[in-house]
């Protein structure tokens, strides 16, 4: 076990053992949320402000009851992007907060590197919850958790990611993570959204949807986020669906056991259909439940936290 | 004493003894709200999701309150309507909360039926904070609460009810609950907005408003909801105002123990004079404060609490 | 030692022994702030409302985090101006709120004199976080406090005040505390927005920038409010830096030790070059950490704590 990082700022920087431990804590957490009184004291009389510049109504809940569970202190402070614009402005914002002697920053930001230089500037513990198109390491890093636990491993699996991956800050973080835990990855979607230069990244990139998910241990499926499409990058939501969306024709195509994940929210009928949402195949609800316990550990890690056996003790 | 609902979602369905049931323990509960440590540790370790999908300050403000004073853990969740649109995403947005390990939703929503088509799909307890021109059930439990403190009891009290009661879901619930306890219930108001198909629900009928205040122990005013009337239904605030705001003259032709009651917020010199609403007959005020002790009655009994016996003991 | 007040309205009416007693006591609770676990239960089982009608991020957060630290349960009230536009109206929601056995509210209002009113009407302690142009006392107080901790004392510093003084409460608040603990107060800025009649209240008036700063040995900005200035009153951002802007070469006017202030949040470039801001010479941050310390003793006084001594005993 080890983890010695002040911040969580992405799945780029991390090493394998690194994404383990986190993993392993977040397992010692998940227990802690089936108890009945679900609270630890991990954090009492500590402050944690999320600090949401981009509106996320879910991902600000499942911080906000992961610091609940740690017994924190929470402010919300939810910042119009344009009122934060410049680099000073938000480097005067994030000064302030550590003049106010808050602990932690679970920051969401429309640019890409902002946690970052958050984290540069400040003594407070940063999280990223999502910059830009950049990352969004505690989703890849409850997705791997959820395959790892349904699957009982990652290495050797063949993963497949659908849909807008350009955009996408949980495809870029679960590349990562995935490929760093040795899973073979798959992308596809329009060719518009997934550039061959994702291959640097050590994927295999393909627009035949077939081939992608014919093979596959586990399909993630990307939400259509209709408001970030350019018209000239995207011929149409029901192209894509006819293109892309996974139904029971593509279903039947798949490996019976392979997992469906969605980060959600899921657009039913769009990206999946409805019924298959809703099917023993889709983890998409424990990838919720999961998001909490993996919140929980990397708040535990960046406070000093050692890993699972102080929780388990 | 009984309880065995894990929600409360209409008073419809309740029967006396679970209505008088809630009454008790409200209570016991008033009680502990006029100690200086006016927190029980009932809650503790729960987390309670506040899901307001119409807005609603005062409403919301109470449960919270109410929350706070069980010990549990809060989480407001403010949707605009226009994304949760869809019984489909509605039905999304409640198994997340789920996923979350939520313990209880207080919903309030725009659409008639909706904490009921949650209470189906989920485990978590549903408290209904109002749905469309449905029900509101803890504002008609606060209202006879009040009734029943101020006059030492319900049954066979006349109550007049005065107002828009067509689109009211306070009206329908406090009708449901008055009629149950054995008061005798008359409507009045704009003959379009109180339909004789009232009438089916046990209620009196009458457009003359001296008739419907003279022999009246308790006057409910409901609130004129400018945002609400369709200009067909209703002819103008002044007009309203003039043939059924209660002013000076109509109250001298009231019981002089008679209560003026009104969910709040009040229109003064609308449906209300100004000086009346300030004056000692009203318990406006008195419905304000009694309706915390009814929501952590109601919090309290969802999550398996027996009755008053436990909260005096 | 002296406070028997039960509410914190405005500077104008304390005596030098009651700020001194604020200022005393925030000196132990910025103590308490620099502990690892930084909550006393001073107001445990105690909530306070935010009752925010005019937005403010900052202060609302200062305050949020204060009251965190003293252990209260906390209601953040955001209304909208424009629904809390008339005194009877402002009176129902003070009404309702007392009514739900709140006991604390916190207030920032567009309309000067709306904490007084409340005050007036409730038995809750009432706290102005800034009431239109009039006063924000907890601004003057962390303004004084900081003084007094980097120069030992207040009376008799030669203290400017920078800016749009007409239109600030901030500068009327610090005018009081200042001239009431003995400070010789100087007001610079555009003809305009600095008007002779400050005199009246103890104030030397000049348009002279250097002769104001040359002095001076704190020197408070305040912030050019963009949204608020008529363009009758106020030439232009452009015209302003050029003319009263705090930069290097005015900064080699000053005395070396010259504090340097500012109530936040600062427009670089505008009121300050950047590099100032940043500064050893500025203590922006200061202020801002001070304010929680200054907060959590005007919330622990009005409740009836009686000074220093309580916290570090």
């Amino acid at each position: 076990m080890s983890w010695t990082r002040q911040h969580l700022l992405d799945i780029e920087s991390l090493t394998v053992e690194e994404i383990n431990t986190v993993l392993d804590t977040a397992r010692a957490f998940k227990a802690v949320g089936e108890r009945t009184i679900k609270k630890v004291p991990a954090l009492r009389g500590k402050t944690v402000v999320n600090l949401f510049v981009e509106p996320s109504t879910r991902t600000r809940t499942s911080f906000e009851l992961s610091e609940q569970r740690l017994s924190a202190d929470i402010i919300n402070f939810t910042a119009e992007a344009s009122s934060l614009k410049k680099g000073e402005t938000l480097k005067d914002t994030a000064r302030n907060l550590e003049a106010l002697n808050v602990d932690f920053i679970v920051m969401r930001h429309t640019a890409a590197g902002a946690p970052h230089f958050l984290s540069r500037v400040l003594d407070a513990h940063v999280i990223n919850a999502g910059d830009g198109a950049h990352e969004h390491p505690t989703q890849a890093l409850l997705d791997t958790f959820t395959i790892r636990e349904k699957k009982g491993r990652v290495a050797g699996l063949n993963v497949t990611i659908l849909g807008d991956v350009l955009y996408s800050r949980v495809a870029r973080s679960d590349i990562w993570a995935l490929t760093k835990l040795g899973a073979n990855v798959t992308l596809c979607g329009p060719s518009t959204l997934v550039p061959r230069t994702f291959e640097q990244m050590g994927c295999r990139v393909t627009y035949n949807v077939e081939e992608a998910i014919r093979e596959a241990d586990v399909i993630n499926l990307l939400r259509i986020q209709h408001e970030r499409q350019r018209k000239t990058m995207f011929p149409g939501i029901n192209e894509y669906t006819t293109l892309f969306g996974l139904n029971q024709t593509r279903l039947a195509m798949t490996k019976p056991d392979a997992l469906i994940m969605h980060p959600g929210p899921i657009n039913r009928g769009v990206e999946i259909d409805s019924d298959i949402a809703d099917s023993g195949r889709s983890v998409i609800l424990e990838q919720v439940t999961n998001g909490l316990a993996v919140r929980m550990a990397a708040l535990f890690l960046v406070n000093g936290g050692k890993g699972p056996q102080e929780i388990e003790g």
